[in-house]
C-alpha cells in the first residue's frame, strides 16, 4: 500500500468560517503562495461566485503558477434540474481551475431536513453533478457531508452515495465528520467498512475539532486506509474549527513513515503557521503543537536540568525538523540553570560558578519574588543579565512623570502625561496626549526622546497585557505589566511591577525602548549618557 | 468492567507549568472550590514545601472541607538513601493531605541520563517511598513518568517498575505520557499489553498535547481499560499542555457511556471552564471544544438556516448539556432566553415578548459587543435588568473625576483623586489618596458618599481584574475591569469597559457601591436622589 498521502488545505475556505477569520483576496493569494511553497497537493481557494473577494482570488491566483492544484468549492446541482443548466456548477468551470471539491449530502436526516428532497432524487444529484464537471475535464474530490453520522444512522445509503460518486468519476471520495461529534474508534470502523465495500477506492477524510479529536479522527481513518486529508493551517475552521495540517503532516511524516510534502518543506512548518496567523491577523496560542512558541519551552527546574544533559529527555522530537526551537522559561519553578542556559543564548560569557551569576540569579529570584515574570518578558531579561555582564544602555536620567487622568460629565476622557528626564547634559520636559494613560505616557516619553535616538521611530507597542498579582489587598494589589514591542524585523516583550498600574507600565515602556536601542548606540553616544537611575525594573 | 471513571484534576500543579499561567494561593483556593463543585475526585493542589504558595494553599485547604481528595505531588525518595528521612516524602506527610501523588521513573534511559542509577535502585526507591506513605495512612497514586517512550525501548522494565508500585500498595499505576509523543495506537496496544501483564490492576492515564492528541490518547487508553485519568480544565501545562479534563469528561459521559461527575454538574462545565480561565487571566480560545464561546457559533448561511430548523444537522450534540449556548453570529435570536431566565431568578417581572424586554436584551447585546461581559459580573447585569423595570437606584449625579499620579526621582508615586458630584442638591468635592489610581479613586469616592449612605462602611473591594480586549491597537486597546467587592455577607461582581483604564475602573466601582445599596434605601431616600447621569455603564 502506497505511504504517500495527498495534503489538500482548505484554510482559504472553511478556514475562513471560522470566528474572528477573514481575508482579503490579497491576503488569500499571500497564503495560497505559502501553502504552496510548503508542498500541499491541493489549495481550496473559495465558492466562485459567492463574494467578490472569491472571484478576484480565482482570477488572480493563476498568475502565480502554483504547482499545486487550486480547487474551487460549490454544491451539488440544485434538485429537479440539469448540471449543465445549474449556476453553482457553471461558475465553478468559470473559475478556470483544474479542480473542483463538490459538497454532497450522505445522511438521510439531512436528505429530508434540509435539501428537503428524496434519497434516490440526491443520488441523481451527485452523480449527474461530478459527471458533469468530469466531461468538462476537471479532477473532481467529492466531499460527502455528515458522512459518518450518515453511515451511523443509514450505512446502505451512505455507502450508495459513495458508490455513486465512484461511478460518476469522481477522483476522491472524502468523508466528512461535519459536526466534528464522532470519535476515533467510530472513523476506524466506519473506513474499513467502506473500504471493504468499494475496494481500492480513492477514498479521504475531512474532519472537525468539535470533541478536539480532529487530529486524532484524520490520523485514525489514514491508519485504516485513506490516502487523502482535508485540513487547514493552524486548524482554522468553522466552530472548533477544522483538522490542523501542522499537527498531522509532522505526526504523518516523522512517527508514522508516510510522505505529504517534501522533506525538505517540513522545516518551513512553524514560519508557515505562524505566517498564516499573521495574515489572518489571530493570536496563535502559545502551546500550539509543533509549531507554538511554548511548544518546546521547558519551566520546570527538573526538566530544564535534565534537558540540558540530553533534550530526548523532554522533548518528543528535535523542535528544528518542525522549524521551531527549544526554549528555557525563566520562573520561580525553575532553577539556575534556566538563567544560565538564557545568557548563553544571548552569547554572554557568565561563568555559572563565579560571584557576578551567583548575584545575577539572586537579584532576578528577588524580582520573581516581587512578582516579575520573566517567561513573557525576555527583553528584560536579557538587560539584567547585560547588566550583569557589565554591558549598560542607560538611556538617560529620569527627573519624574505626572499622569492626569479627566473627566467631566458629558465629556469623553482625557488623558496627559507631562516627562521630565536629562540626556546627556540636556533636560528634556516634554508632554503627550493619548487615549488612555499609557499610550500618553508613550507619547511624551517618545517625544522626549526621538531627537537623540530617531531609531525608536520604527518600533511600536503591539500588545499590553495586565494582571492583578495579590487580589486579596483590593486595589492597592500590585499589578505586573507586560508589553510587546515591535520594530520592522523583531518583536519583543518587557515587564514592570508596581502597587501603581502607572509604574509598571512606566518601567515596561521604558525597558521596551532600551532594548530597541540594543547594540544600536556607538560607543560614544553610549558614554555620553548619564548612568543614573532611570525608572527601571529596581536596581 | 465498571463504567465509572475517576478524575484526577492537576490544574494548580501540572497546570501551572504552563507558560504564562501563575495562580497565588488565593487563586489555587478558588479554583479548588470550583473544581470540587464540579465533582472531580481527586484535586492535586501543588508541590509542598517547593514554594511559600503551595505551603500556604495546603494549610488553608483544609477549612474548605472538599469532598475530593486534595494530593500533594512529589519525588520517589532519593537515591541511595531511606524513605523515613526524605525530605520531600516528609513534606508530603506535613501537607496533611488523605492523598500523595509520586512520580517515578519507568523508562531506563532516563533512569541513567537523569537519575544516574541503577535499574534495580529505581525500582528500590519506588517500592520504598509508596510502602513508606502508604504506612503513613496515605492513599497513594503512583505516576509512572515517560511510561510509554519507557515500554517502547525496555518493556520488561517498564512492567516491572509497575509491579513493584503494585507491589508496595500503590492505588493507581498511572501511565504517563510525559513528553506527548506517542500515538493512540500505540498508547492502546501498550495498555492493553500491560493490563494483560498486571490483570485486574487499578491502571490509570496522564497525557500531554504535543501532537495535539492528548485528548484522543487518554479516550484510547480507557477503551483500553484504564478507569483514572489525568488532566488540568482548559488543557493548561507545560509546553503544549495537558490532557483537557472538558473535552475528556463531556465525550466519557455524553458519548461513550461511562459516568465521571454527577449527571447535574455536567451543565457547570462551561462555567467553570471560563470561572478558572478568568482566575488564570489567560484569554480561551474562543474556538475550544464543548466550552468555547464559538463552540457553537455558526457563521455559515446554509448552516444557519438548517439548524433553525433542527439544530441537529449542523451541531453535535446540544449545548445546554454542557452548559454553553448556540450562537448564531448573523441573528438575534442568541442570549434573549438567558437574559430573560436571569431576570426570573432575580424576581423581576419582565414579561418576554414586551417592548421592555426586547430593548434590554438589546442594550445588553449592545454592550457585549462594546466588550462588556456579565458572565464575570453578575452585579452589573442585575442593575442593568433593574434599570430596564423601572427599578432606579442613581446615588448621586456626576460632575467630574480628575486622577493624577506623580513620580519624581528618588522618591514613592504618589495617587491622588479628586471627585465632584451632587447628591441630591449638596455638592460634593472630595480628595483621596492611595496606593494606585484605582484606590485612590475608591477613597475619594467613598469621602464623597459615606455621610449619605453610611452602609458603605461595611463594603470594601476584594478583587481586581483587568483584561485587554484587542491586543492589536498597542496602548489605545480597549480594557475591561472587573471589581469583586464584598461586605459581611455578600460578594458581587462589576464590570467597565473604555479604551481608557481609569475610566474602565470608575464605571465598575461606581456600579460595585449602587449594588450594595440596592434595596438598603428607603422610599423616600430614592426620591431624595437625583436621577441623572453618574457615570455608570452608559445609558
Amino acid at each position: 500500500m502506497s505511504k504517500s498521502i495527498s495534503i489538500f488545505d482548505t484554510t482559504l475556505r472553511d478556514g475562513t468560517q471560522g470566528e474572528g477569520i477573514s481575508l482579503s483576496a490579497d491576503d488569500k493569494l499571500k497564503i495560497a503562495k505559502k501553502l504552496d511553497d510548503l508542498g500541499v497537493h491541493y489549495i481550496e481557494g473559495g465558492i466562485p461566485g459567492s463574494n467578490m473577494k472569491d472571484i478576484e482570488f480565482f482570477k488572480r491566483v493563476k498568475d502565480l503558477n502554483l504547482r499545486a492544484k487550486v480547487t474551487a468549492f460549490g454544491s451539488t446541482r440544485r434538485k429537479n434540474s440539469q448540471a449543465d443548466q445549474d449556476d453553482n456548477l457553471q461558475r465553478i468551470l468559470d473559475a478556470g481551475v483544474p479542480a473542483a471539491t463538490l459538497v454532497g449530502k450522505s445522511w438521510d436526516f439531512h436528505v429530508h431536513t434540509a435539501l428537503q428532497t428524496t434519497l434516490e432524487e440526491n443520488l441523481a444529484m451527485i452523480g449527474d453533478s461530478i459527471a458533469y464537471l468530469k466531461s468538462k475535464g476537471l479532477e473532481v474530490i467529492f466531499d460527502a457531508e455528515h458522512f459518518f453520522d450518515g453511515y451511523k444512522n443509514n450505512p446502505d445509503y451512505a455507502a450508495a452515495v459513495m458508490s455513486r460518486a465512484l461511478e460518476a468519476g469522481a477522483d476522491w471520495l472524502v468523508m466528512c465528520d461535519t459536526n466534528g461529534g464522532t470519535l476515533p474508534h467510530e472513523i476506524r470502523d466506519i473506513v474499513t467498512s467502506l473500504g471493504l465495500h468499494l475496494p481500492g477506492a480513492p477514498l479521504g477524510i475531512h474532519t472537525h475539532n468539535d470533541c478536539e479529536l480532529a487530529v486524532a479522527n484524520a490520523l485514525s481513518a489514514i491508519e485504516a486506509g485513506v490516502r487523502h486529508v482535508q485540513g487547514t493551517i493552524n486548524g482554522y475552521g468553522e466552530r472548533c474549527g477544522n483538522a490542523n495540517l501542522c499537527s498531522i503532516i509532522p505526526t504523518l511524516q516523522l512517527k508514522m513513515g508516510y510522505s505529504c510534502i517534501p522533506g525538505d518543506s517540513l522545516p518551513h512548518l512553524t514560519n508557515t503557521a505562524r505566517y498564516v496567523s499573521e495574515v489572518a491577523n489571530v493570536n496563535m496560542p502559545v502551546n500550539q503543537p509543533y509549531v507554538g512558541s511554548a511548544a518546546f519551552a521547558h519551566k520546570g527546574g527538573i526538566h530544564v536540568s535534565a534537558i540540558l544533559r540530553d533534550s530526548r529527555t523532554y522533548e518528543h522530537i528535535s523542535p528544528e525538523l518542525v522549524g521551531n526551537k527549544q526554549r528555557v522559561l525563566v520562573s520561580e519553578l525553575a532553577g539556575q540553570s534556566n538563567v544560565l542556559s538564557k545568557a548563553q543564548d544571548m552569547g554572554l560569557s557568565l561563568d555559572p560558578s563565579s560571584e557576578q551569576a551567583r548575584k545575577v540569579i539572586d537579584k532576578i529570584k528577588d524580582l520573581e519574588h516581587q512578582g516579575y515574570q520573566f517567561e513573557g518578558a525576555d527583553a528584560s531579561l536579557e538587560l539584567l543579565l547585560r547588566e550583569a555582564t557589565g554591558e549598560m544602555n542607560e538611556l538617560f536620567t529620569f527627573e519624574s512623570f505626572k499622569m492626569l487622568v479627566e473627566k467631566s460629565a458629558g465629556k469623553p476622557v482625557v488623558s496627559e502625561a507631562f516627562v521630565k528626564l536629562k540626556v546627556g547634559n540636556e533636560t528634556l520636559y516634554t508632554a503627550g496626549e493619548g487615549n488612555g494613560p499609557v499610550n500618553a505616557l508613550d507619547n511624551a516619553l517618545r517625544k522626549a526622546l526621538l531627537a537623540h535616538f530617531p531609531q525608536l521611530k520604527e518600533m511600536h507597542l503591539s500588545d499590553y497585557k495586565v494582571r492583578v498579582l495579590d487580589e486579596k489587598d483590593q486595589t492597592a494589589a500590585k499589578v505586573r505589566v507586560l508589553i510587546e514591542s515591535k520594530n520592522y524585523t523583531d518583536t519583543w516583550s518587557t515587564v514592570g511591577v508596581s502597587a501603581n498600574i502607572i509604574e509598571a507600565s512606566w518601567e515596561a515602556l521604558v525597558d521596551s525602548m532600551r532594548y530597541a536601542l540594543l547594540g544600536q548606540m556607538s560607543p560614544e553616544t553610549t558614554e555620553l549618557l548619564d548612568l543614573g537611575q532611570c525608572g527601571l525594573i529596581n536596581h
